[in-house]
């Protein structure tokens, strides 16, 4: 679908410079921007790009002053980025959606669906089931028996969903997920381990995103949770009994290993390791890579593998290439230290 | 299904001290008890939560003493963890099992299917398959031509089994597993790297668990072959010819790359990386986040990334956050040396 | 199928030493040669193999002299290992190759589908996706709305690839691997998230091959890009917009965080994580489990977290074990210095 540059900034309430009739039908940004596309310009660094861009329309701020002259349609607005954040949510809104039931999906009896839900070819609904209104769940997914599902939900190609595990409402989950399998529970007698039935189940909280092949496993008894609003990354580990708290947020690859908590309105980065019955403080902002061994207070900021604040992280990341003369520097000045001292015996 | 404690204490040998008539149906941790559920009491660091948790049962060794009044009924047992681990598996053995071949599933002719298999909807079974008796193929797992799968397995909702792989008894695979994928090999000339065609396979002996997401590549000739009793957790991956010994356990994230060997017995931690072509002795316990470039004995205990023995490992960990001191300080301390030589040359 | 000598050694245009009427069927590693099996000695560290081998087969440099009785045919070709990987190919080749549309796939009425392509069962394929000739989707597989594919391409079982992205032609993609899900975008007001559509997709240009369960995230706007001759290992993350150069390797559980920018013909070992927005110079080598949280120029060489070049950080790597020694060491010297200094000023 192609917008003019006047039904945009009527849309945004803009001034509309250049040509009004000008047509986009997708988004670049500045320093990509092609013809048929729109772009804007919020980081005054990249304002040598407004002259060149190949993008038909541009969003500026309403302060924007031009100094040459530029090809590109401009649409003032209060704030570009903000204006451009909405102007996407509007595209992505009015795109087509997937409705109804496609053939060859499986559907128990027992399941319950709700309104307006779209349920994709080859997808498995087990029984006893919930579905609730307005989810979509596309081709291929599973979603095991008692499962319990929200409102406005999508659940991406490939999604699996363990038996009696809970979703909340508005929930996003990506292709190749996995939520409820087994945590990796054994007793170990000798050499060999015996499987310890995990009983528990995985319980999402509303406003939840999940990315691609994450996995989180189901408690072995009670629940491992994942409260409202947090932000999982792809390829990222849950074990069992975990608990991660509201608006927490984690970069892709991270591992949690099981029991362990992480208080609300964290950040851990990419490839973070936490360790078994840790508990994260809230508000804690973890470096990528890190791993964490013991348990950290409210609004710490660490980085590192065991981690420490991160302001001595890098510090000490600095010295680390300096450790080979840093040892020769020590022992030459031990040498030195044993002349001087027996001259100064000499001496005495 | 609900359980009376005395049911339960009759099962256990156990002895009910309080209401024998009240009822469980699910398990719960003691310091998270919920109504209807059984707890229990191995760890004398709960043993406050005896007296105010809400489970309904809690399990408790039989030389538990009682301070104050407990509102649950208790059953005194030998060891409780025990009781609780054989109470488990009783409940997980008793929960109805899937049967049967569902609709809209794919059965090669040429494949061998035993006695009381479950075969789920939208599950592939290719050519010259042989899946063993009492074996559960969850819908839309992929078993591809050729693969041979032992008795009493259970293969979970999207695993991949590519062609000729061959699996034990008693294996569970967790969705979104990948067993048999090519190994990442090439030849490169100048730039430009041409595949070489793996044509080995997967062997995985009996008693092996593999969680979701973890892939295994196929050997580029003979076998990656995963032995009995070996449990991988979630995401882990194991590269082309690599051999994993007997009742070896890996956590989360695990990377081992090609034809590398790892001993029996051993304990990987979560995101470890074992190099090409290392060996790994047997009986080893490699610390998480660990990184493994040379061979290793039998028995080693190390972390780090190049590892070292572990003890080594904590100690050094904590001179990292100081190396900006020391640095500073054997700076200062080479200038007063060498003034410290000045003064004595003075003298001299 | 089984193959003779002789006719191995018509087809290499080598020469037989032994009987070349024994057949086999199979490759094998000469150090675990089996009966049936064809091997290669191409490096001298294996020779001792050659006089024990089980295999009916070896194929030898015409160089080769043997020192003892040999049991196996031999078969004298100008570069055993040359040979090998031809034969290896030719076998591979040949190969009876799937075919045709199964039963229970979904097509789109919309979708253009090349000439001689195999469409698994239970394989899904959307609105106007275009699937060049020669393709390969395998069972399970999901091609969404207006992908568009190139010729002779392999999708494996449980490939996902979301709407709109774009493969190259002689493509492989490995199970579970998930192509064009969304970037991790949010705006943040207060601790809440809020989801910035992801309105790009993924452009994979030719001969990229992608591991089992690698994720590979569509831009925000624009696209992620990965360019041609790219060959991506399991369980890697690309996040949105990144762009991978030509030729560039990654090994297993790499991940790229946003908009980074991977130069030409760089290799990049297991567990590596590069931070968002970095630029690495093309010919790099990027040791395993480094972290990189700066450009880097052109043919580095580079190790550790954060990464330093690779010569300097085997010799840090050995200094780290000796920081506890080194600590005692600086602290004793301090003390032995400030007492010289007392003695001389005494003496002064």
């Amino acid at each position: 679908m192609a917008y003019t540059a006047k039904q945009i900034a009527d849309y945004l309430k803009g001034e509309v410079i250049g040509n009004q009739d000008v047509s986009v039908s997708n988004f670049s940004k500045i320093e990509e921007g092609k013809p048929g596309t729109i772009s804007f310009l919020a980081n005054p660094k990249y304002t040598s790009y407004i002259y060149t861009t190949k993008a038909d329309i541009v969003l500026v701020n309403e302060d924007f002053v031009s100094e040459k002259p530029i090809q590109a349609t401009l649409i003032k607005v209060k704030n570009a980025y903000t204006a451009l954040a909405s102007l996407m949510e509007l595209v992505n809104k009015s795109t087509p959606q997937k409705s109804g039931t496609e053939s060859m999906s499986f559907v128990s009896e027992t399941a319950e669906i709700g309104e307006e839900v779209y349920i994709g070819a080859f997808a498995y609904i087990g029984e006893k089931v919930v579905v609730g209104d307005n989810c979509k769940v596309y081709p291929q997914v599973y979603i095991g028996d008692g499962v319990k599902i929200g409102k406005n939900c999508i659940l991406y190609p490939g999604v699996r969903i363990y038996h009696d595990c809970v979703i909340g409402d508005n929930c996003i989950i990506h292709s190749g997920a996995v939520i409820g399998a087994d945590g990796f529970g054994y007793s170990k007698e000798e050499y060999v381990y015996h499987k310890i039935p995990q009983m528990g189940n995985v319980l999402i909280e509303d406003d939840v995103e999940i990315g691609a092949n994450t996995t989180i496993d189901r408690a072995v008894m009670g629940s491992t949770v994942i409260h409202r609003g947090v932000k999982l990354d792809n390829l990222i580990q849950i074990a069992h009994n975990c608990e991660i708290g509201e608006n927490t947020a984690m970069a892709a690859q991270v591992g949690i290993a099981g029991s362990a908590k992480i208080g609300e309105n964290s950040v851990l980065g990419g490839q973070v390791g936490i360790g078994g019955h840790i508990t994260i403080g809230k508000n804690s902002q973890i470096g990528a890579q890190s791993g964490i061994i013991s348990n950290t207070k409210e609004g710490s900021e660490i980085m590192g593998s065991p981690a420490f604040p991160v302001k001595n992280f890098f510090k000490s990341s600095i010295i680390i290439p300096k450790l080979p003369d840093m040892y020769k520097q020590l022992n030459a000045l031990e040498k030195e230290v044993a002349e001087l001292k027996n001259r100064l015996q000499q001496i005495d």
